[in-house]
């Protein structure tokens, strides 16, 4: 195997730098458009009015134009008469002043006694209610300077300006090149899930729209295989082209067929390799006649951190534009999170104001978790020389949604159920304000969630081993004073998910200890964990005896997942799992599943707008149509703390 | 005449209200299109997974796929031997697993003693570097509720889950009818200026904009005459032709020629006519057929606000998306603003941060200003029960500029003069981060900012009369004991602008009290008022024998336009002005430009290259090329103190 190394790995600062460097000079050339056409782009000269606007003195008012002087000395006691057309001249707002006029009275001070006559009983002063000629703009002053990236009221003051059409940076094009033989085009997606060993290649329709979205034109290559012979000649020809930019995807790790760093040395010279931030590591920039060349990583969190840092900057100077960073708030971690010292962490994490505090919980997943990023609300920097974040104490975050969007956000963290998603959609179809954020770490970890006042409510499911109840006992025990309402969710099925036609011939729990069978757990504090454990020692069974009881997976899904594809011949889980995998499914209890919300919240349109929506017959009807649930008492209050 | 009322001016919230009660349910009816090209836009369906990813247990890095109990045992001193094609299976990252394998060790652990054996010092363990399937995406899993706007990062999602295409609102279409007989279409535009009363149509240009930037679809009508019947035809006519917003621009204030309110009454039913916010207050809301119909003020700012506070939010709703609020910021007002009570103000402000504040300066003009919107980083919405701000308390901005911007906006704020728009034009030109904010408001009104510690530098041509000097005395008088720097910035003439051709035969100061002669002055506290003083002082003129010598004006093209315009027959200015608007110039005198910097941001990038801009060679050279200018101190520092 020939393989290469991040021999030279480098800071963050130190790749912007030598990028800034290089290309940080270089606009694309300008190009002249219509100034109706132009909100967005970035002038390439500066702007000199060449009208004035107003263009005249214009009546600011509708009224009558008069000489200011004819009206001197008019009173209460002495009225003035002006005369219609001599004195007096009727007009409206934005009216040139007639010749001879200096001055508007508004109509209301008006008392037209006839058809000619008209009498004031005040007098005007020179340039009352006149908008004087330049007074917003005038000839031959700078509006705008070189790089102002116009907005929609600037195309108001160029036609104002009589600037009709104005000289912007062009659009940098950049190239997206995918590269890697396990790949299916988009365009040969016969079936939803490309066969096993190749994905469908989904990279460069991420990336060229987030080059869109940076103002810019992406270009897609087809696929090439990994033959570093065929890439090399595609990205000399490329840079022949006339492109801004070449993304190379793929290859830029350190496998044995990881050919970007070989293509960018042979064809012109490397800038770096390998970059001290995580996810984004691998990234590779390098310079090919003059072209820039990005090896961009294959994960896609990581290609996508890469390109925030290295790319869009570099994608802004191009066009002129100051590059602007993410506008960052101040949130509270929600627990404790580790980090490697001599790494910038891209933390992405769940944002909700839950009471004074913006809380962020961390999203787990790595830079192959495309949800990681799709779910986050934000990403707090773990810089290198800080080993992590303290729960509680406040950082800075970077935000992907608005800080009002964050503000409406209810923080759902507890076990996981199917329903969840139910509730988040129509939630959104109902208001299409409030949002609902869930984070699955179990039942007991939502109740000590509640316990940290890190979220709003909690699902949890705890079956009471000593009296057969749900949640009841568990609330008092570990939120003792605190005010809290309990409301139900759903009552649902719990049972063993298995292959479909159940080739083992699993019956119940008891077979679990049967040679050949192996299990698949959830982690400890789930309601579900606790469930199994209660059964396990009402029957007698010891947990060694089962194969897989120590492996833990975080939700029903995933329980489904082991067991659809052959790692495990059983889980213990709700019926919607398995039956949104078509997997056979052997009852074993059923069970209440809650919701307890913390009465801090109770009343506010988030948790009003929560329970309208579970107590709607929408919502209810679409949970039923799961399989598995019964909604009898559905949003109802099974108890208050 | 006939005259509307605002007879039930309302609340914005009550206005924002009543459309939110009449439109607010509305949506787009759904496309589909291509997920490769969906991002911006809002799902009108839930999406669910199709495929999960990976779909299959794939390697999370480069190395060998093992069957991790083959492995057991193995440690430094008892080594394993594994060997390929059998044992161990060389994989990259992303290959799915081979059959029989349920872990990967990484390459950097694995030494290759021949082409086929493979000896391990460790043991693996279940499911050790292999992404799960299912990881990242379980299929039929929720992956995005209704009403998610779709962001680059979900396109890959999208694919990766088996998602092609989905469904999404489409984009609402607006008409645009601009109205008004004294507007000249753009088209038509043979010169830069218009005949005068007669001004470009520039609002639907700019409203079209503001449409296209909330992701709607702007069509344009011809401008329409200011006659009722016409308007009447159109309107019903495009109700039915299916647009989903009508705007009419102009006709929606009570002058005689306003004929809104008579269109939507008479066509449909009018939601209300009259908010009280300043600008925006004539806006006015119908319904025709179903069809919201807009009256939108004519004055640029006016219909700014009123689409923002009222079509922002319906175009919001009809696209399925949440509508956010501008971000915001709390800022410190630079002085004290007085305003109306029951009326509630857009504020528009200059925004800087000196020393820890953001201060806001707010900018002169009323609707008509379009440049008091497109100059302003922020908008300081003061409630209607609020007579005005405090100087120094803090009150919460809406943002129009990115924060990180305004963070590197430099505040100066002083006396007028045109080379500060080549200064701006300059450091935007070299550095592309920094950006120069200017506030006209005289010398002495920059040296009150600098007190009052709201600028960053100040511009200052104050001369003292007892020795002739410039500025130090000022400083010594009215700055004691702060750490300033004087830097010259021009010296430059100082003169009579009298219009082309010098028609009232004026020589001089002695002249202007001359009958039949008229004068426009500046402002007191202008560097120019006091230098005019001191010639009329030394001359023994007064000033009240002076026709206009109480007639202010802010800047140096202000007076050249009020000569221009024949309303004054001369002004004291600087030489560039004069030549700008191309009119005659009498020199008075020579005198020095200084800019006086406190020495607390001496020192920061801002403050370095703005010197570095004027102390240019091309900065120099552009302003000698505008004439009156002499540039040999230009950059030099003058007193330091």
């Amino acid at each position: 195997m020939s393989r290469n190394v991040y021999l030279d790995m480098i800071s963050l600062e130190e790749a912007q730098d030598r990028l800034e460097a290089r290309f940080g000079s270089r606009r694309i050339p300008p190009e002249k458009v219509s100034s109706a056409q132009a909100a967005g782009r970035v002038l390439a000269e500066p702007v000199f009015a060449r009208a004035s606007s107003p263009g005249y003195h214009a009546s600011a008012m509708d009224g009558i134009a008069v000489l200011a002087e004819a009206t001197y000395g008019a009173s209460e006691g002495r009225p003035k008469t002006l005369i219609k057309g001599k004195t007096a001249f009727p007009v409206n707002t934005g009216h040139r002043l007639p010749d001879g006029c200096d001055a508007v009275i508004m109509i209301e001070a008006v008392n037209a006694v006839s058809d000619t006559e008209m009498v004031i009983e005040s007098p005007a002063y020179p340039f009352q209610h006149v908008r004087k000629m330049g007074e917003d703009i005038v000839a031959t002053e700078l509006l705008f300077p070189t790089g102002h990236q116009l907005t929609p009221y600037c195309v108001g003051a160029l036609v104002a300006a009589g600037m009709f059409e104005v000289a912007v940076y062009g659009a940098p094009r950049v190239l997206i090149i995918p590269t890697g033989s396990e790949l299916v085009p988009l365009s040969d997606a016969k079936t939803a899930q490309p066969e096993p060993g190749r994905i469908f290649e989904s990279n460069s329709h991420m990336l060229g729209a987030m080059v869109e979205k940076e103002g810019g034109i992406a270009v897609k290559n087809p696929i090439i295989r990994d033959e570093p012979e065929v890439i090399k000649a595609r990205v000399r020809e490329a840079a022949a082209e006339g492109f801004d930019a070449i993304l190379l995807i793929g290859g830029s790790s350190a496998g044995s067929e990881d050919y970007a760093r070989k293509v960018v040395t042979e064809c012109g010279s490397l800038l770096f390799h390998g970059v001290t931030i995580m996810p984004g590591k691998p990234v590779l920039v390098g310079d090919v006649d003059e072209v820039p060349v990005f090896g961009m990583p294959g994960y896609p969190v990581s290609a996508i951190v890469a390109f925030e840092q290295c790319l869009s900057p570099l994608l802004a100077s191009l066009s002129g534009r100051s590059f602007e960073p993410k506008a960052t708030l101040a949130v509270t971690p929600s627990r404790k999170v580790a980090s490697k010292l001599g790494v910038e962490e891209f933390l992405r994490v769940k944002l909700g104001q839950v009471g004074e505090a913006i809380v962020a919980t961390p999203i787990a997943g790595g830079a192959g978790t495309l949800t990681s990023i799709t779910e986050a609300d934000g990403i707090i920097r773990i810089p290198t020389h800080v080993e992590g974040l303290s729960a509680g104490t406040e950082v800075p975050c970077e935000l992907l949604r608005p800080a009002s969007a964050i503000g409406r956000t209810l923080v759902a963290v507890g076990s996981h159920d199917n329903t969840l998603d139910l509730i988040s959609d129509e939630i959104r179809r109902r208001s299409g304000k409030v949002r609902l954020s869930s984070s699955h770490v179990g039942s007991m970890g939502g109740i000590m969630a509640l316990k940290r006042r890190v979220c709003h409510l909690a699902g949890i499911h705890l079956l009471d081993p000593t009296d057969g109840s749900y949640n009841l006992s568990y609330v008092d025990k570990y939120l003792p004073g605190r005010s809290l309402t309990l409301v139900n969710l759903v009552t649902r099925q719990q049972g063993l998910m298995v292959a479909k036609g159940n080739p083992k011939g699993i019956t119940g729990i008891e077979c679990l200890t049967r040679d050949g069978v192996s299990f698949v757990n959830r982690q400890a504090g789930s309601g579900t964990r606790i469930l199994l454990d209660y059964r396990l020692k009402a029957l007698g069974i010891d947990d060694k005896s089962i194969d897989g009881y120590t492996r833990d997976e975080y939700t029903h899904m995933s329980v489904a997942v082991a067991v659809l594809s052959g790692t495990a011949d059983a889980g213990l889980g709700i019926h919607a799992a398995a039956r949104a995998l078509d997997l056979d499914f052997i009852p074993v209890v059923t069970e209440q599943y809650d919701l307890l919300i913390d009465n801090e919240f109770a009343g506010t349109p988030m948790v009003e707008e929560f329970l309208a929506t579970i107590r709607s017959q929408r919502f209810k009807e679409r949970v039923l149509a799961l399989g598995g649930y019964s909604t009898e008492t559905t949003g109802e209050v099974v108890a208050t703390f």
